[in-house]
């Protein structure tokens, strides 16, 4: 990661909507999803729910188990972003070093939490081993966040949530901390096209040149039979992106629509 | 990014491997996967294509359509890596940016390629507009590689491999060219264990104190029947990984094992 990227200028007509507008990075770590043993399902679902929120995903960055990286990445991202979100590496073998990588990011500490012990003794009916008891430490002065029927508190330091790898518990914490991820939602409109996207590219060009603030998408299947291309149009403006369909519909052959959705 | 990352110092045991070793890093380009639109199963597929070859993925960098940013970790990630691999953005359209991003990375002019225009106007039988005129236009000296049945060539700067977003053309065009990128494969041996995580993990730690260069990766799965933990245990040297096996073996009790393989 480089230094911390600024900000887009926002587009004069969402004044109103910037102070409410945030963005995230997330920050994969695991060698199984480098060496291609595992597929990463956490960024997919994270990116979902936090557009869904209105939460602008600026980067994801996987990164191997390695403490100095994880620290250099979660500086980096956190200083860029209004929330960072980790997935993976939080667990008691010694490749999960997450909580170590986080903690030296911000120069902080590790603590035990006696709490945190009690909980795992309770839910073991065991003295702890070393592993369970690396599991009870966190950096000094993180939060911690009771999740829903987890016994495991959530992790955050400073604008960083620490979540874990599993994708089932990565859920269930999310959902417990949801409402802490507040943006503006998207309005996003979808249009079929049956023509190919190089015979509409030009039209999208001067759509883009008459609503210079619209998101637009333009994504290509060639495994679909009833359309070429699925476009998006997207803005936090309703009333805007409303208008910006309204002029591509007009711009294109009626018998190129497919579906608008 | 950041600046280059100095290469981990190589394990003794492996001098003979690591003339071989290669390192490649993967940049995905494309706001509809930072949306949540679209779902990447570009990385996923050439870390495990890589892995097979033998060539070690550092990291998978996510980032928007945009020049600048593109231009940046092109140039962050070519001086890092062996390999780099991209994927997305080399469509007609106004947010392919792609081959801009690369052509700014290497400070590059682009160049009109008259044979692409050939081939675009072949392939549809009209004159060129603007947006395919876009499509035939690459950083001056890439290389060009025609792929299999594919009229578009992969462009290639120095050593960053310029590939589609759609994944059925991107699988194509790897196919083409998997012989370039070599490594020295690992061995892989997986052990499906049946206690929790917390219960071997001093075991594991042990484990790496006997066999410091095996990569150990340990994988709990909450929904498996069967067994609580899948264990890998990888080398280039095969002897190595088959001692260490041995001794993880003799580590745990034999019924916690439910199956090697």
């Amino acid at each position: 990661m480089g230094p911390p990227v600024p900000r887009s200028p926002k587009p004069p007509e969402l004044d109103n909507f910037c102070a409410a507008m945030s963005t995230a990075g997330i920050l994969v770590i695991g060698n199984e999803i480098l060496s291609g043993k595992v597929v990463d399902i956490n960024s997919p679902y994270l990116c979902r729910e936090l557009r869904t929120l209105g939460v602008d995903v600026e980067r994801i960055y996987t990164i191997p188990d390695e403490i100095r990286v994880i620290a250099e990445a979660v500086k980096s991202m956190s200083q860029s972003y209004d929330y960072v979100l980790t997935s993976g590496g939080i667990g008691p073998t010694h490749d999960d070093l997450t909580v170590e990588g986080v903690a030296a990011a911000f120069g902080l500490p590790l603590e035990r939490i006696p709490g945190i012990e009690e909980r795992i003794q309770r839910a073991t009916g065991k003295e702890l081993n070393q592993s369970q008891l690396k599991m009870a430490r966190v950096p000094v002065g993180a939060q911690l966040i009771d999740s829903g029927d987890l016994w495991f508190p959530l992790v955050v330091v400073e604008n960083v949530y620490v979540f874990p790898g599993i994708p089932e518990l990565l859920r269930k914490k999310f959902e417990s901390v949801r409402d802490r991820f507040r943006g503006v939602p998207f309005n996003l409109k979808r249009v079929y096209v049956t023509l190919m996207e190089s015979a509409i590219a030009e039209d999208l060009s001067d759509l883009l040149r008459e609503f210079p603030d619209l998101l637009l998408g333009s994504y290509p299947r060639i495994q679909e039979e009833s359309f070429r291309v699925m476009l998006t149009l997207e803005s936090r403006d309703a009333c805007y992106v409303q208008r910006a369909l309204e002029s591509l519909l007009a711009r294109l052959p009626a018998d190129a629509i497919h579906k608008v959705e």
